[in-house]
């Protein structure tokens, strides 16, 4: 018996499309335009998430300028750089030779960031962990990021950015934190499977072996 | 033109449903159990959520036992009255009406944890933003919550828990990090609006006031 609330099987096929076709995309993004009313779509998608206390922290800056794209970019090589330091042989020709970013190559840019002192919300939900407000805008991410999968475009997360002087390039307050940096755009495929395990990177876990019943370590059901 | 990556208009509507359509449940968990299959499901789009590194840091445990659920709920009660303290008058009486937990009524819950130190992933991804490990395992928080409310299975994140004790209950080793604690279950209804934004709490913010264009304050395109 169907309920008004429950989702056809093609709505629920969507929903597990868009969680296992998602890919952090670096390589494959395409020049074309993003039009205002997919962009405003995926924007509301994120303003949507759940929120502690209903707070909704975050901020969206959207980012085509060429200029602070470049910018952003030389952030990023220099980042990029420092990193590699950690790898040496055959590792660090591996993570050499990683595509991580696609920062100019996207046609739009997305910096969500969370503003910690918003008073919305009313403090409810934030006294025993202080970082919620913080998983609150993370929720607002991947909200995102699935509903750009259903457009058919591509989201990357890049993490290889010095903050304090991204926050500088993009006129972000002192006591604004930034959370996520995303490339966006269409893309010419996404790929079977994640970029990282494609490359042999990094293998993905069974899931039996992150699943524990009742207690810690209880790995049979 | 539809490529084959492409989404039939049905699957788009289903994502777009499950993110406007989800809900922080509290109050209207049904006792029925939940089937193997589908929780089986719903981790496993948790874990294929986006992860710095491909590091996939997260944990998932399954707490149906209601020994543990009562101990769980006696945490929540103490934090919960606890956290009363900071609200007067009004805001106090509507803070004490407000449903903030179905720890109990909810037939499963779920603990989300982070292994901060885990070896996957290389550290890549992880030198300029320590915390994009917790960010990982939110994102697979929100995988889980749009692929529940896909089966019509409702989730409320509890904030209110004292995370010191939760691990105790929980066995949790002290080198793992609680990102979330989840109930799950059935529903009666997903209620049209947000509970907070239903009993008067907090108001929805109009989309514009957080999306800005090139650079922070400007919020003309």
């Amino acid at each position: 018996m169907s309920r008004s609330f429950d989702f056809t099987d093609e709505e629920r096929r969507g929903v597990y499309r868009a969680i296992h076709e998602r890919r952090d995309v670096r390589a494959h993004f395409l020049p074309d335009p993003v039009p205002d009313d997919a962009l405003a779509r995926i924007l509301d998608a994120a303003h949507h998430a759940p929120s502690v206390g209903f707070m909704q922290p975050w901020d969206f800056l959207v980012i085509r300028d060429p200029a602070v794209r470049q910018e952003v970019h030389r952030n990023f090589a220099c980042a990029r750089r420092r990193s590699a330091e950690i790898y040496e042989g055959g590792q660090r020709a591996l993570y050499d030779g990683l595509k991580l970013a696609g920062i100019l190559e996207a046609p739009i840019n997305l910096c969500i960031t969370c503003d910690r002192a918003r008073p919305k919300g009313g403090g409810l939900g934030r006294q025993t962990d202080s970082a919620v407000d913080l998983y609150s805008t993370v929720c607002a991410v991947q909200n995102l990021w699935l509903a750009a999968r259903a457009e058919s475009l591509g989201v990357g997360w890049v993490s290889i950015l010095d903050l304090e002087p991204l926050k500088a390039t993009l006129g972000i307050p002192p006591e604004i934190a930034v959370v996520a940096y995303l490339c966006l755009g269409y893309v010419s495929e996404f790929r079977p499977l994640p970029d990282l395990e494609e490359k042999g990177w990094e293998t993905r876990s069974p899931l039996d072996d992150v699943v524990h019943f009742d207690h810690w370590g209880c790995h049979k059901k």
